[in-house]
């Protein structure tokens, strides 16, 4: 445990070899404590995605995967088939840490795929290739991040005016972000963007997170409240909108945080382009529409009395909390992949670049 | 002062003639405490203007004219000009209480009038008619809302689904609200509607206020995020808007509390109603626009750390933090105004309407 005030010199999700840990910044601390934790005990680590002090689903992918090599260090025998087995409860015992998060499952699988592939393997040669393929998924969302960064940019111009909402950002990833990677990299090269962050209600996830790591890159950020899009968008002080995605469908309808579908209207109202950052690993194909996206609902205390001394409500009321909202593809000016800026109409579109992936 | 947990017994604001007091409900400490002050000094009525123990424009024009009524009786001298001085003294004193109200002037205004139209009557019978002056602002008020309600539920049928934002409640007025006004008529008459209230950030109105005032009036409620409200009509839920304002402006732009316009925009997208309730005496035929009408803005803090038991952003973080915001005439379905219900084109809808007021 290390503390300190910014997360400049850390990373989101990172594998320290040599300690063999989990090295996480506690995301249950932000923005008022940067706390980073060192991790090597399996129950410590799936407490860590339980209890969401590694969020964002890339994120928790990496954590997972570099969390089952570590479980597979500390398996006490050279027999393949009891070495599998032993994998194999390491991995059921972390993928039940978060039961809905796609890239969790991504990722676990991808690692038990070297352990099935190299059967003929000595165990100690497949610990090698699993600490590989951690780092490799933990690399390549780094560089997926950056690519949709780079795509992302070529839409903005410096000095631009950018809203955001809820976190998809570099706290969500290994680094860079999705939503957040154009902003990053626009930093890199005095873009001098002016980023308006979303406070996200219920879970603050703008206020406590996105503006937390905008602000500790130096990049000037003003926090609003979620209903306050209209009114900065009717000033002309947003040029463009980027938000992240837990799952786009086949026509381009797009599950994200509660309230994306909001400001994806009030956006379209003052024709503020609107732009949908998803790595293609969250483009589903499977899924035909948004109407067939099934929404979490969450608990009422979330939206009552989170972090409140007392109810800031009347005892008893009926809450509504949906954790997510399907934004309908025509308010969505175009959708920012890894492999490039996919337009409407999105049937056509989203095929042609999961094609492109493969 | 009197402590029980419904306020169906009590109006929020109140003449004790026997006691010589001002009666309000303490809005600050609502929903978790209901607690009837009798306010009979002056300093004590002038802060809780001041300290939002009595809030909303109606509210507070009723509060003012009780409050100087009783700064009158206080008067010890039958000489009218000594008397007229420092009728205008205790008018002052309580003007100053929230510079922005334009209901506070309207009512002090009212009741000096009374003064300066009876200037050959003895003090005595002066005091007589600045009280039935005071309890016929308060019996107007409910009168207007309550015709604001008939008219607005001529616009909805039993078993709709209705959202507000904010509190146009009664808790703003003296009884019935604005745009909770059809809601409360239709609760008389077993309308069965289900509620939606937007918790309204950054100060909570809707949570703290509405949601409590319904839920005690027996109103089926259901709270929600202001980020939820595309979710909610997403889903059919909602048959119609309700929401108060500040401001009509002589095109029918209006004023309202921030969120106002993005809950507009989304009622558009999904084809709600969205309808204005507003006194004439909100409608203010010499701004032209929206654009005419300057927007406060507040602290920072009231976004940041309200009520927490620490900031929940980053700390030094810009804020902007507006009251109000204007949604555009188009996005308005109708104005609903205690003269009737006002249509687009507003330009001549509105001046035709506040023909009928004089």
């Amino acid at each position: 445990m290390k503390q300190m005030n910014s997360i400049q010199d850390v990373e989101t999700v990172a594998l320290d070899t040599q300690n063999r840990a989990l090295v996480i910044i506690d995301q249950n601390r932000l923005p008022n404590h940067v706390e980073v934790l060192h991790l090597t005990q399996q129950k410590d680590i799936r407490d860590a995605i339980y209890l969401l002090k590694v969020r964002g689903a890339p994120a928790i992918g990496v954590a997972a995967a570099i969390g089952v090599y570590l479980a597979a260090l500390e398996i006490e025998t050279v027999d393949y088939p009891a070495f599998c087995r032993a994998f194999r409860k390491a991995k059921d015992y972390l993928a039940a840490s978060r039961p809905t998060a796609v890239n969790l499952f991504w990722a676990l699988d991808r690692m038990e795929q070297v352990v099935l592939q190299h059967s003929d393997s000595p165990v100690e040669a497949i610990c090698d290739l699993l600490q590989a393929e951690a780092i490799a998924i933990r690399e390549e969302d780094i560089a997926v991040c950056r690519q949709i960064g780079e795509y992302g940019l070529s839409l903005v111009k410096p000095g631009d005016g950018l809203l955001t909402h809820c976190n998809a950002g570099r706290l969500a990833t290994v680094k860079y972000g999705t939503a957040t990677a154009p902003i990053y990299l626009g930093q890199e090269r005095d873009y001098a963007f002016r980023v308006f962050v979303d406070e996200t209600r219920p879970l603050l996830q703008g206020a406590r997170l996105t503006a937390f790591e905008l602000c500790d890159a130096g990049i000037d950020v003003t926090l609003i409240c979620d209903n306050m899009s209209g009114s900065v968008m009717q000033q002309g002080w947003v040029n463009a909108v980027f938000v992240g995605c837990d799952r786009v469908a086949a026509n381009g309808d797009t599950a994200n945080k509660i309230g994306t579908s909001v400001l994806a209207a009030i956006a379209a109202r003052y024709h503020v382009p609107f732009y949908v950052c998803a790595p293609t690993s969250t483009i589903d194909l499977a899924t035909p529409t948004g109407q067939s996206i099934s929404i979490e609902e969450r608990p009422a205390h979330e939206v009552t009395d989170m972090w409140y001394r007392e109810s800031m409500t009347t005892p008893g009321v009926k809450v509504y909390n949906p954790a997510f909202d399907v934004t309908d593809n025509d308010l969505i000016t175009a959708i920012v992949t890894e492999f490039g800026i996919v337009k409407p109409p999105y049937t056509e579109s989203l095929r042609r670049i999961m094609g492109k992936g493969q």
